[in-house]
């Protein structure tokens, strides 16, 4: 690949021990993309700076990040992908690279934005699954959860669900599918959305959660959804059980089906 | 429960962050029984020792290891799970815990020890299952491995299958079963012995490995147990696959019996 070529990469982590995606402009904060761009940079002997399709919080994980720059130095694929992994820390991992129109972009490009959140139903907590899963010690009813789920589908208003940190212009995001189900001691929350809003999964697991283990009635996520008031809210579920595990492109755009992530509990 | 009631514990750990399960008598070295016994002290306002079934080196996880020690002051076995599981770090977990027969003892109690080592069978390596598992980028046969693990079965000597480092006056073990299987990029080696020796279970993965991978031919296992010779052996299998995932005591002695784990990647 000539120097001047569009990349875009498909990359994996544990986002246990990062500040979050973003670069802080700090050396010393150590978040996803500093660590990758160094590493990127490394391997074409110049400044790389990658651009991410969602930007993810400290202590979320990825299972389907996608990136993309401007290769600075000519490259094969192979030696961005090997390269990179050859320098990266062990809890991150580049799974994929391709060459791409000039005009693709990891995050406009994106038509939509799948998380799942997986919640570990027990009374104890994990030594092996501890940063990688939520512990929730209250019995949940995850048939209950999924029905309540289904009043977000569609075009919403999700004011009662966003962070007041959030910068977004609107509130309106469309919620392709959410799915509850449960695999053993393992509840997930499996959602796709056009967008998200800052929190938004988190904010909406904090209360299907609260309805699941009967801390709120049933109806509750409605009365919340149609608040648009955050404050009538509940809790922002913590980052450690969140993964962004797909991302969707028109098929033009010629990224792989892959399928969703994290391998951990996903072994087919 | 009264001081100077034994007690039995059932262990979990992520072997990552510790130099091995034995104490070294410097308190700078984090082992788990460092970081356990410190626990149980706390709890107990006293000094307190275990004993584990089998003491597992750098870098090796257990499922369910078991230990035992003399209460030192009077707790309910309540607070001996809750107490030390709010002073361990998150990479070590009590399970569950047991009054026990003043002659119950945890090494010398148990008939046997069950293992598990786990090999993630694909090109790249996972940043989620880092250090959780021991990547093995060719491809593996898992029937054939399972074939040639026979031969290991019953009272055998496996001097060709102990580290040099190994003090045990003899190397007659008895092992009960050996079973491997695929689940996805999952290779796993399920084992079961009346004890092992010093690196045993990672010497007979590193001669599988070598076998199932075409890099030796098949009856080389075979082989390999008849010379009695560790020169004639294949390379020491990473500690990141392996974990102690049971121990078996006479059923009079009390323990339950659990599923074995890793948790993980058993969410039934």
């Amino acid at each position: 690949m000539a120097a001047g070529q569009r990349i875009a990469l498909i990359v994996e982590y544990n986002g246990s021990a990062f500040r979050g995606w973003q670069s802080q402009g700090q050396p010393e904060v150590a978040t996803v993309q500093s660590v990758l761009d160094r590493a990127l940079s490394e391997v074409a002997a110049a400044p790389v700076t990658t651009l991410c399709a969602g930007r993810t919080d400290a202590g979320v994980h990825a299972s389907h990040q996608v990136v993309h720059f401007d290769a600075p130095t000519g490259r094969s694929l192979k030696a961005w992908v090997a390269g990179a992994n050859a320098k990266l820390p062990s809890s991150v991992a580049v799974i994929w690279a391709g060459a791409m129109a000039a005009d693709f972009h990891a995050r406009f490009s994106a038509t939509a934005r799948r998380y799942r959140y997986i919640l570990l139903n027990q009374a104890r907590r994990s030594a092996h699954l501890s940063g990688l899963v939520t512990l929730y010690d209250q019995a949940l009813d995850e048939e209950l959860m999924h029905r309540e789920a289904q009043c977000l589908l569609g075009e919403r208003d999700f004011s009662a669900f966003r962070a007041a940190s959030c910068q977004s212009r609107t509130a309106m995001r469309n919620i392709h599918f959410i799915n509850v189900s449960r695999r053993g001691r393992l509840v997930v929350v499996d959602i796709q959305g056009n967008a998200f809003l800052h929190h938004m999964v988190r904010n909406i697991v904090g209360v299907l959660t609260a309805v699941g283990s009967g801390q709120a009635a049933p109806g509750w996520t409605q009365q919340v959804l149609d608040s648009r008031d955050r404050t009538q809210g509940g809790v922002t579920a913590r980052p450690d059980g969140l993964y962004l595990v797909d991302v969707s492109y028109p098929p033009e755009c010629g990224l792989p089906n892959l399928p969703p992530g994290p391998s951990w509990w996903e072994q087919t």
